[in-house]
């Protein structure tokens, strides 16, 4: 099978496979006082180039976004969210409950959160009736595929620290983020304000990890054992970590990430030039988002699984992966050509 | 290094990385809609002898736990557990904070609870003040190391369900519990009254993949909701079924569980012959608990690294994981036949 | 002082002091084994027309709202609610925290919900990535001063049911929503289709009491533990009682209602006639929204306090409660008269 | 009906009740900017002697006990408590739900703490899998009656703050324990030690409000919106805060709790002649704890209601309130007498 559905359906790199097994010798400490996780931790400072950074591995995105905002919270702050975000809309509630926060959700076009969207939001600071905004949380790439280039990252930042808040990044796609737009990790994030970040690698070609990486100075001594309450401090960590230096100690993550958008550039040109698609998004990143008649959609993920990302206009996501090949983009486009070529002429 | 600190020190065994290896092909559903999942979840249904019970798999056995627990309690219930338990001492407040419920703890020589040890905590049933207990959890094989028999379970079980009460089973060890007695999961487990089962792989061999069987015919049909809600659901699935598969499909947990207590039992009768030691808790599963003299202890443990269980008495834990061989057995007790006869030359 | 700010500027109904005096002689079992709680509870189930109805009385409308929804959902389920409600923007997060559910806040003009808000929300009812949304909670009178009708709500309960949900209404202010409508207080929830009502009698003429009332037949068992847990539960429950029995035994509930509602109805008819002041929602119930200059506003509230509603628009609110005078209303009137006209004097 | 079976039997003392009523004129401010309010925080600093301290209004004990907890500890802290305190058995789990703790319960024959109890509990300091020990929390008077001397108190406090952590004093019978020792609530708390006080005025003759106050200089600003989420902040505020000022301004907390404890200590003399009847513990509050014959027991609780304390041993607890009269414990003695004696005569 070969799917356009999310860039989860593709599995491990192979070299992080080889990684997994090379760490799978001989007795290791658990818990990641292991030479793999000092290893990890030291790649991933290097990365966000933040020589006092806490990394913190865990299992998926969920709980790292959870236990990035149970660290900074109290029980009675609010973070500011996209009304699209992943935090608020596909997580089942972890924020709420895991986080123990609130939610608010702002409304936008295309899942990115401005400056001027805060001040509206906290007229209510100080008053004992509302929870308190804490933290805006950003997701980079964002859920519609779109990016945050490092100047408007460093603007937002600005504007949030100004109002006495801290800046979240969503980072389940970081890479992809940040190679769309040749900067590095730490330029689009360390450096332009983001104070903690949730940085993916499953999506970036990992059998499954993820880090939570606190870029401030300030550190807050309680992180391990809100990773332990939250059962996400894994035993044979050597595993996790193994991952980690896989994707980070060469630029894997930077060539998963790069291939995956061109994938999705190459797939965007390709269906441009088919009657009826309409693109509805920036490709910044390796999604594309577009409208096309439902029949074809309907009759095409038949063969290419993907989602209906809108069920009132139609419009769906199509995502590329590290291990997406011009091959399987030029069989879709083919496909949908095919496809739509079918139904004007038994039309007509 | 060789440690006989914990199980979880081993790596995986060959022919789970060689099952992951083997998954990590084309694209795969995510979130446990692949192939891996249902074969998995067939295979744990088989084992368990429970046609209708729900498997959930997750990444560890605190998160196993507190999956368990949140479903079969609402807030104000509590769930008996014995003092000394993993529930207790060593998931950070997981149960509490996770779960949302409160334990009640009872002191134990054995780590095992017993029938008379529930009447006394059943008091307050109906009062609107305390806490209600629903479940009692035990673990099998326990933090002792000791194990119930199939028949002790079966006598708690009834005298559980006599007080309107479920009964849990945390088997980060079950196999090991299992093996010990020559029973199957299922006799230890469903034909003992046991209704939900934590069933533990990693320490069996795994990377990192336990489950949570509901074993009883009645379906809460909300407990993907809470895996989710609590970070557990893994994108990749896949990778976390086929350790399962691996682990259940040929026998493998019965052959690592079986290979890990014969270890034990041979470290057992090479150190009972030692000056000194004095072995503290039956050998049932993979663990020896003893007593040796502290300076004894401390020069053996810079060798094989090991765990103090009771800083006040001094009683140290030894563990037996499915890679420990003979060899490191046999040369873990020479070291301590040294290090003892040594002493007792200075002293004299 | 004479506020328009909020009906719980206003003290206690005399008859309500006077029951509480009554009922402090002897002793009386705590926790609510006395007889006044008895009667209040006859009372309620009276009122409410529900003879199997469970009311459980507490101490403020927070706790209400946050005992009835703790009981109906679970901690992945959802509450849908107008953004403006009380639940999701005046409770400083009690609900997500407290009753541990996620809100989706609905925009709306009038605080008011209705079918066709409902559809979009449960596209993803069965998805294990969403909350699922378990319960819609209406406010009635609403936080706009808005009532819904008794046919609104049948209309409304048929579309939740229909969607396999809840209806929950905060009524804070449900005496005033009755009487505006001549409606008892049975046809405005039980037999229009709500499911449980937080009846508040604070601002009816209460020292502080409210009541949880739920209206189905089935019953969960678990509210008592729930209510203890949450720090609901009065030892000298016969002074909430007494206040109950004060405002439900002669249909004092009602004259505290009707007067507040006529002496809006006053003010409403006052203002319409100052130039610049313009109405801005229905005076269903014993509130009036207004817009008028913002400096005349200012003056005005330094003699009669009163809230901004709304920054943006300068949107004020004025309330009034059952000690509001005719006196009073008057001289709010003559004095907005008198600034406005000293206002576009000053200007000309 | 005369109960000796808790002190919350009796009603509100005729001046709290007077206080309420004269506080019933005008509108005020609501959720504590009225003038009521400031008198009783004033009243509260000058009786705790502690100008910096911050007191908070709730609606009872469980819930004073919540927010200060909550105000103390994160989700992975530790309170260490006696194992038959309120707060372990009497709250339904409020500490574990609400306040996001875990409790830990030390085993003692008198209900008190002592600073050898703590070591054992602190051996896991550092250590990520196991909840960290923040607050000691003691009950003064114990739920057994007896009561920590100032000397007492000083020394576990330093004993705490020696360890790290902070010192809680629930306080629900704090006016019986510093009259029991001639000691101002200062001496017994702010100057020995005690971080954080759960001050009982409910029991003392107040209709029903409680007052956590924080003692030591640092500030959390944070109090106020766990008190609004969790439910306890009062719309008209005025209503508890005059009990407040009722009980501190003139002595009246002094003269209720000197009184009870004088029934008590005369209840216990009366008693102690009896044959048969043994007193468990100290007589050092308002309560006594005795054990007599089961029947005797049962055939006295028919008309003066008690609780038996300890099922297994049949101690019983007799309380006595500000309003217990010598009148009622003479009937009490005597009824006593009469039935062991009419005991003795049938079984003779």
């Amino acid at each position: 099978m070969r799917a356009f559905a999310s860039d989860n359906y593709a599995g491990a790199h192979p070299e992080v496979l080889a990684a997994v097994a090379e760490a799978n010798r001989d007795h290791a400490v658990p818990y990641g006082d292991d030479p793999w996780t000092t290893r990890a931790h030291e790649l991933l400072r290097e990365a966000f180039e933040a020589p006092q950074a806490q990394p913190w591995l865990v299992f998926n995105g969920t709980a790292a976004n959870s236990l990035a905002l149970s660290s900074l919270c109290r029980s009675f702050h609010a973070v500011i969210v996209p009304q699209s975000s992943h935090l608020n809309v596909d997580e089942a509630g972890a924020p709420e409950r895991g986080a123990g926060v609130k939610l608010i959700p702002v409304a936008t076009g295309d899942g990115k959160l401005r400056p001027e969207d805060l001040p509206p939001l906290l007229r209510r600071v100080g008053d004992q009736h509302a929870v308190q905004p804490r933290v805006v949380s950003i997701a980079n790439a964002t859920e519609c595929g779109t990016v945050y280039s490092v100047a408007e990252t460093r603007v937002l930042a600005e504007a949030v620290h100004g109002h006495g808040m801290l800046l979240h990044a969503d980072g389940a796609r970081l890479a992809n983020a940040a190679v769309a737009q040749g900067a590095s990790l730490a330029e689009l994030t360390t450096h332009a304000g983001v104070d903690v970040v949730s940085f993916g690698l499953t999506k970036n070609g990992a059998l499954g990890v993820e880090a939570v990486v606190f870029l401030r100075d300030e550190v807050d001594a309680g992180v391990a054992w809100l990773r332990k309450q939250q059962a996400q401090l894994a035993s044979k960590m050597r595993f996790l970590a193994a991952q980690v230096v896989a994707l980070m100690e060469n630029g894997l993550w930077q060539r998963s990430a790069a291939h995956a958008n061109a994938m999705a550039r190459e797939l965007a040109a390709g269906v441009a030039t088919v009657p009826g698609v309409t693109i509805t998004q920036p490709v910044d990143a390796n999604a594309v988002f577009a409208v096309l008649p439902r029949d074809v959609a309907d009759q095409l993920r038949g063969r290419f699984p993907f989602y209906t990302w809108d069920e009132s206009t139609g419009e769906v996501r199509w995502m590329c992966a590290w291990d997406t090949t011009p091959g399987h983009v030029q069989a879709f486009v083919t496909a949908l050509h095919e496809l739509t070529k079918a139904r004007i002429s038994t039309r007509t």
